[in-house]
């Protein structure tokens, strides 16, 4: 084993169907008076009860999230929390509503509850973005991390199950690439273990029967894990090929995860035998066919499995684009539990592209 | 799922071979000036060689500790403390070490960094407790809960092998019985299990090579696991039997974990199904045989198998005592889950007598 240094923060977690009716007790333990409730259009029943629930309690109700949290946006909102001498955030909704809430505790210094309605896992992060014109500031910071995080299952019961599938395989390949990431360590790898498990399990009754209240809190509680061990852990190859697929061609972020994943853990695997036992394990399946099951689940979970069926805004992604794509990404990679080249990434996204299912063989364990 | 509120506390981890050189910074990370180093006989040139790290911020060293933390000698130590002004106290050393330190850090209200040098685990617990002639004072406060732990696996090489094997077995049964003692959730439940699989993994390889640095860490973090589990929950029905013999016939309280708790396990796991499932995977056995197993882990570990070897101040225990013990242990239990009477603990603990292995039958599976 090797040598770490795990800090773990003071974080409470609130869990069952129903638990939306505790928020304003939890929001009562966190002292908050004047109360700022930032949540987005989704969430605005869920709002509205939590705002009936704080009464004079609540200060601001701010409805106006958007991706990647403009800085104008937050700033906007960080001077309405200062006029409304706001002591709490309460966030509701997805991502953009955490976001937006972390970059005015990021300021303010004020807690945060939040109440996620999304496999997002953000919530359970130290990790803040902000977006400007010409530049994106991110970076971790104690203070964005929610005190308290109530989770409802019943509230997630209405997002779109292609929506719910797309973000819950992200959530699932942050649990994933936690396990051998920088900064990973035993604390960080049992969760993410649990993630992987959990969200495989549930993730096709999910998309099978959206209102299955028992595997949406499954899956949310694998959204939270996943956001666990990534707050604690870097980005890897898989999320470097996302990020670098998305910002190029704009494609919805979260598409691209589910065509990648199964790809980056057949090339990695050989460099990774026990995480490889240690996956199959939580996945019910042979350790030489981990990256194939991944594969079999994105089929069962009806998220896009080809490079070739994404699209950004200047049409589908073509064949001819890989090479610009992998020497890309390849610049970006710094550490990878296997040397990585261009020429590999480029191999592997034309296996993506055609959306070909990993072989056992492609995984064959080194030195076994 | 069923419904939870899961508290984490902010505790700081540093593990690794050769740690104990980072004491000192660690201690400065949390603004110790006038430390109290307290440590036991066993840990006394690691007291040194952090004593000279310290310099002058050392304030007071004590190597006075005993078993269950008599009040008397808390009271001394505290006042120690208030003499040299102390404001961080650090323990190297078993459960008595820790226990003094905690017994400190309630009335003073001052941090504690923990060095552990056994597998008592109770450095991750908020669990503090005080025995005085007539009565014994235990509880929970999270100012008890060391700030920082420096796990240093070479600080446990010399521990004797038969101390080892039984207080692994100690921790090893709190991670067991934390998978469905009140108080767990699915976070302690993915720790706990991890517990389960470095214990059962590193224990055999400790005994066999007591110098084994890698196993060593492995049971040290397995134990440290166990102690998180352990400070969510609470005591089961393995623990209050043991709690019983202990007290009825002063036996060596660790020495009973090893015979009782395959047995408790044969007897519960009608009623756990999917946690026998986990545990097997934990263990890479049959779910059918997870209590045969930990019976086996502990034949390989040379600890006691039967009842009928141990011995306490009052010689060995008698066949004839068991029916007083199950009473007086049928009267502590107030969950289990399976319903579970005098005459059932009885029949255990006449199976522990003999020490003999549970059998898949007895582990027979209902409702599958």
């Amino acid at each position: 084993m090797e040598p770490f240094v795990f800090t773990q923060l003071a974080a409470r977690m609130v869990f069952g169907t129903g638990s939306l009716q505790l928020v304003a007790q939890e929001a009562d333990q966190l002292g908050g008076t004047h109360v700022m409730l930032v949540h987005d259009a989704m969430a605005a029943t869920a709002a509205d009860t939590v705002a009936t629930q704080l009464g004079s309690r609540l200060a601001v109700r701010w409805d106006e999230v958007a991706q990647h949290v403009p800085i104008e946006l937050a700033e906007r909102a960080r001077q309405t929390a200062t006029d409304g001498a706001v002591d709490l955030v309460i966030c509701i909704g997805g991502g953009s509503s955490t976001g937006l809430a972390k970059a005015i505790a990021l300021t303010h210094r004020i807690p945060i509850l939040a109440v996620p309605t999304t496999y997002a896992g953000s919530e359970q992060t130290t990790i803040y973005g902000l977006t400007g014109e010409r530049h994106k500031q991110t970076g971790k910071d104690h203070a964005v991390l929610p005190r308290t995080v109530v989770y409802d299952p019943a509230l997630t019961v209405g997002l779109p199950c292609q929506i719910s599938a797309a973000s819950a395989f992200n959530a699932l390949a942050h649990s994933v690439e936690a396990l051998w990431a920088t900064g990973c360590n035993p604390v960080t790898s049992a969760i993410a273990l649990e993630g992987v498990r959990l969200i495989a399990h549930s993730l096709p009754i999910v998309v099978a029967a959206p209102g299955d209240l028992a595997a949406r809190g499954d899956l949310l509680l694998g959204a939270a894990f996943s956001g666990m061990a990534l707050g604690a852990t870097a980005a890897g190859l898989h999320h470097k090929i996302c990020h670098v697929l998305g910002g190029m061609f704009n494609l919805t972020h979260a598409d691209a995860h589910s065509v990648v994943l199964a790809h980056v853990l057949a090339f990695n695997a050989p460099a990774l035998p026990s995480e490889m036992d240690r996956l199959a394990q939580a996945l019910g399946v042979p350790p030489g066919d981990v990256a194939g099951a991944l594969w079999d689940l994105a089929v069962a979970s009806h998220v896009p499995i080809k490079l070739s069926d994404l699209a950004g805004t200047g049409g589908p992604l073509q064949r001819g684009d890989l090479s610009l794509v992998a020497d890309a990404a390849a610049a970006e990679v710094s550490t990878n539990p296997r040397p990585v080249t261009a020429a590999d990434i480029f191999g592997l996204l034309e296996q993506a592209y055609d959306g070909l299912r990993p072989t056992a063989k492609t995984v064959a364990r080194s030195g076994h």
